[in-house]
């Protein structure tokens, strides 16, 4: 996709200028394409700060756009609702923001996205649904909570997305639209100033069009540097999960990661198929409730009591469900999940890197979950499936990308390349020379 | 005290040997001032162990004790209880204890301790209480919940006491009985192989009869150097915090804190008196219960359900206190503490170091407190107050150490030096020098 949008090295070769490029983005985020995905925008203070923008920083006046759970001095914060719609402005920008902006990246607005980061979907009831950009003919989901991230980059509105993975809300979406999703080791970006769904899982990351751009913006919110050789695919041992991830896989996904591993193959990779028993004691662990509710029902709590009519009804819920759990109930589940990722280490310490599809399926018609009570049992169906296989990688703490893996032509779909913690610089590399082969194809 | 024991520099010295050592601590660990210091004894493999102790080794061959709560190869961990003196044997040593005795420590025995940990008194129903060194006609508490470690240590029993520390139980022994005690930074010891009472407050640490001697034990039980320099006291900037650590101060203790910082000023000390409102904050901020009932409930709910009256009934109670509190008031206690210590270390930037009195009273009679429900209240008010102080350090994850400031003759009082997290060693350099200036009186 990149020949489609202009990047830093498009900038610096002199190719176009970032003035150029910035009315481009705005032409673009203003297109019937970009429908729902801003909550926010601000493109006139874009127009000054590219003026200003230093042509040689790190992003050069690029366009990015920052998810609505992101503070912004002088904006509230409303995390895709509207009960903090009218909240006091935050006073700084949140780091990742700071961070971006320092680089010479300029803000457009901010994107739309599950109300409080709180499903896999996208939908959500008070600023409409931005749709899938892989399909003119059905509105499609976009994947969540991330949608509105995803389709700015996903039209070439953003050179980044700036957003958050709790379960896969970077990964979703970047798989059902065909971008790259990099969700990095949680500690290495910090969250300060990002509205929390869990303290525990969450993640301050971001979606691209290639992973060279994923480098680019990971080293720019990690503040620090990727060693990522290029070493060929054949010098790195990756594994194939076969339990849980291709459970309830619909063909086309399957057929998608079938043939990205025999192209892989082809480019010399070694791919042994191995079995994580440890992935079936997940239900257990999470039986009272897992993360999410509780932290987001300490976070939401009070807001709920003054506000929860205002709530979208299927969020209110499952931050509801985070009210019964007992102090000892999240110890332990503190306790296992730490138990279950040195298990899982132990497991995969022989692998450089695993694959498997990062959703199981291509993105539904938003008609199939819209809101809507009637449709509440499809929603929650397909929100638990789109969730599964990434959620995996945010509970070992781990990193993972998503690159596109779909033939030119069908829905997308997404290959995710993924470890546990701080393993974030060997994924990036194999996802580098596995860009190569599956874009050779 | 050094002078009445064998150190390690004695041995190297030539003044002694290992072997000679081993058998005089023997010899104090079965003379009455050790009687129920410790819960089992160690003297055969200990007389083994120090044959092949390496001469060139840190400790040499020198004696240290383990806490009743520490991993020992072989052997069940009761932790001071009853409930637990026919588990299973550990499989492998905690690794505090691996790391003592890779450094040539012969380990003589485990120690008596507050059942479980859970109280600062150091009163055990099971196994006794050991007697304060400090007083032979009353027999007094020797603080705890590392009881029998201050005892062994006291007595020359033992070169280092192998302990922990959740809200004072290496420091309350060690103000009361004379001896110094080093709470490092939490996470600068592996907790493995200990048996937990909270997993977010505990600190694996040690008692020992001088700084320097602190110094070593902390850089084995840490594996790593400490960078304590040899500044004179004047190049410091020192604090009082005045409020909460003086109230309900005993008169002897005031006069022994005064009469330690006048000679501290004499010394060249630069001292300045502050207040931390913040101080004020933590009771609500614990209102819910605390991390310790919290943890420990989620450790203890299963045994407690098997075997909850072979518990301390003191204890017992405590530990169900942990059981009413939901996982949403115990994430707001995370998120209370994380702002809180915050608030603190911006505070204390400016200074080096912190000065307080480590507990505000001497010892008590063991008789006002011994087991019985007719003098619980008596206990728990104890309780409390020697727990106050120490405790404000393990919620700031800071580190601390006690050293006597008393003067020859009086009930022993602790000076207790302290900060933040990771400030051990400005916190062990500056106790160093002050150690001196105290002892040259």
């Amino acid at each position: 996709m990149n020949d489609l949008h202009a990047t830093r090295l498009d900038l610096l070769a002199g190719g176009t200028d970032a003035r150029t490029e910035l009315e481009r983005a705005i032409g673009l985020s203003e297109s019937a394409a970009c429908r729902h995905a801003f909550t926010r925008t601000m493109f006139h203070e874009a127009r000054q700060e590219v003026a200003a923008a230093a042509p040689a920083s790190r992003l050069a006046g690029l366009a990015f756009t920052a998810k609505d759970l992101f503070d912004i001095a002088g904006q509230p914060t409303p995390a895709g609702s509207v009960v903090l719609s009218h909240a006091p402005a935050a006073r700084a920008d949140a780091v990742a923001v700071a961070r971006l902006r320092a680089a010479g990246g300029v803000l457009t607005g901010r994107t739309n996205m599950t109300e409080f980061a709180f499903s896999g979907v996208g939908v959500n009831p008070h600023h409409g649904t931005p749709a899938n950009v892989a399909d003119a003919a059905t509105p499609r989901i976009p994947g969540g909570s991330s949608s509105g991230a995803a389709i700015s980059v996903a039209t070439g509105a953003a050179f980044i997305g700036l957003g958050s993975d709790t379960g896969g809300s970077i990964r979703i979406p970047a798989a059902l639209n065909g971008i790259v999703g990099f969700k990095s080791t949680a500690r290495l970006v910090p969250a300060d100033g990002a509205l929390p769904l869990s303290t525990t899982l969450d993640t301050v990351c971001a979606m691209t069009r290639s992973v060279r751009d994923a480098i680019l913006a990971h080293e720019i919110l990690a503040a620090r540097r990727v060693t990522a050789g290029a070493a060929a695919l054949g010098a790195y041992r990756l594994a194939v999960v076969k339990n849980l991830f291709f459970d309830g896989i619909e063909p086309a996904v399957a057929r998608a990661f079938d043939d990205a591993l025999a192209a892989l193959r082809q480019g010399g990779a070694r791919i042994e198929e191995i079995v994580l028993p440890e992935l079936a004691e997940l239900p257990a662990i999470n039986a009272t409730g897992g993360f999410s509710a509780a932290e987001a029902y300490a976070w939401h709590r009070l807001l709920l009591e003054r506000s929860g009519a205002g709530y979208d009804p299927r969020v209110a819920q499952r931050i509801l469900k985070g009210a019964a759990m007992k102090a000892h109930e999240y110890i332990d589940l503190v306790n296992a999940r730490r138990d279950w990722i040195s298990r899982i280490e132990t497991a995969l310490a022989p692998f450089d890197a695993v694959l498997s599809p990062t959703v199981p399926i291509t993105a539904p018609a938003i008609a199939d979950v819209a809101p809507g009570a009637e449709r509440d049992d499809a929603f929650f169906r397909i929100n638990a499936l789109l969730l599964r296989n990434p959620s995996v990688v945010n509970m070992l703490d781990g990193c993972a990308i998503s690159l596109p893996c779909h033939a030119a032509g069908e829905l997308p779909a997404g290959l995710m390349i993924w470890h546990g913690a701080l393993h974030d610089d060997p994924v990036l590399a194999i996802a580098l020379q596995a860009e190569k082969v599956l874009q050779a194809r």
